[in-house]
Parts: C-alpha cells; structure tokens; sequence
C-alpha cells in the first residue's frame, strides 16, 4: 500500500514562503497572480500493511507525531494498493 | 481558475529528504516502511485567466523558469475553477 500525504499550513496562517513565490512570479512577467500558497507533498510506501484501515491509522499516527505540526498545519492522506 | 501544481523529485534522483523523514519514522517506532519521498506542493490563484489552455500554458512556463528545476524534477498540474 502506498501512501500520499498532503500536508498545507492552516487557512489563516501566513505563508512567507508562498508569498515569495508569488513576489519572484510576479518579477517574471506573471501578472495578476492570488495567493501562493506552498505544501508538502509527502509519498510513503507500506509494503507490509495491505489493511486500509490500519495504513489509515498508521499515517494519521505519522502525520500527528513527525509530519505535520498539528498547530498550524492540516494533513490530507489518500491511500493507493 | 486555480493552480495546483505538484513537484517530485524524478525517479532515480537521490532524496535525502526523504530518507530523512523515513529513518525518524523509523525511530519512532513506524517499522517495514519502504521508500519515503518527498515532493512540493503549490496552489496559485490565477483570477485574471479563464481560459483552461492559457492557464495550462502560464503555469507551465512559471514551472519551467521558477518553481522547477527542470534537470532533477518532474512536475504536475491541476486546474479547477
């Protein structure tokens, strides 16, 4: 089982890095632009665990103690055989 | 439209990252994980462009001059309204 996980700062939260993306976007011509936000996308593989569930519960481990701070970020896990 | 441009190291490359993130998984008791791999994640608001092909066409010129590098990464693009 593999897993892809998501993990973007809270709605509210300032994101300097994004913003500086949107600045260097904007310094090349990019016109217009909204908001930039920026995330991580984090790919796990699980070759021992074939429940769903248990990946679920796993990641969601993983996210809360190491991946993601649980104060300004959310995480989103999709789970692929 | 929206922008949601995912970014991935190519396969082959080396991701230190990554091997990073698995060895304090590992230490944190999350044993048999496979490959870790870590990716980025950028969402652009684009409110001038309506146009599916012209934002498909200005996000990928922003991968290609800034978000991306072109020699060791690969990336990827969704469009919703």
């Amino acid at each position: 089982m593999k897993a892809r996980i998501e993990i973007r700062l809270k709605t509210g939260i300032l994101d300097p890095q994004g913003k500086a993306i949107g600045g260097a976007l904007a310094g090349l011509g990019h016109a217009g632009l909204g908001e930039v936000r920026q995330g991580k996308l984090i790919e796990i593989d699980l070759p021992g665990i074939t429940d769903k569930a248990a990946a679920e519960q796993e990641v969601a481990a993983m996210c809360r103690t190491l991946l993601a701070n649980p104060v300004t970020e959310d995480f989103r896990v999709e789970l692929t055989d």
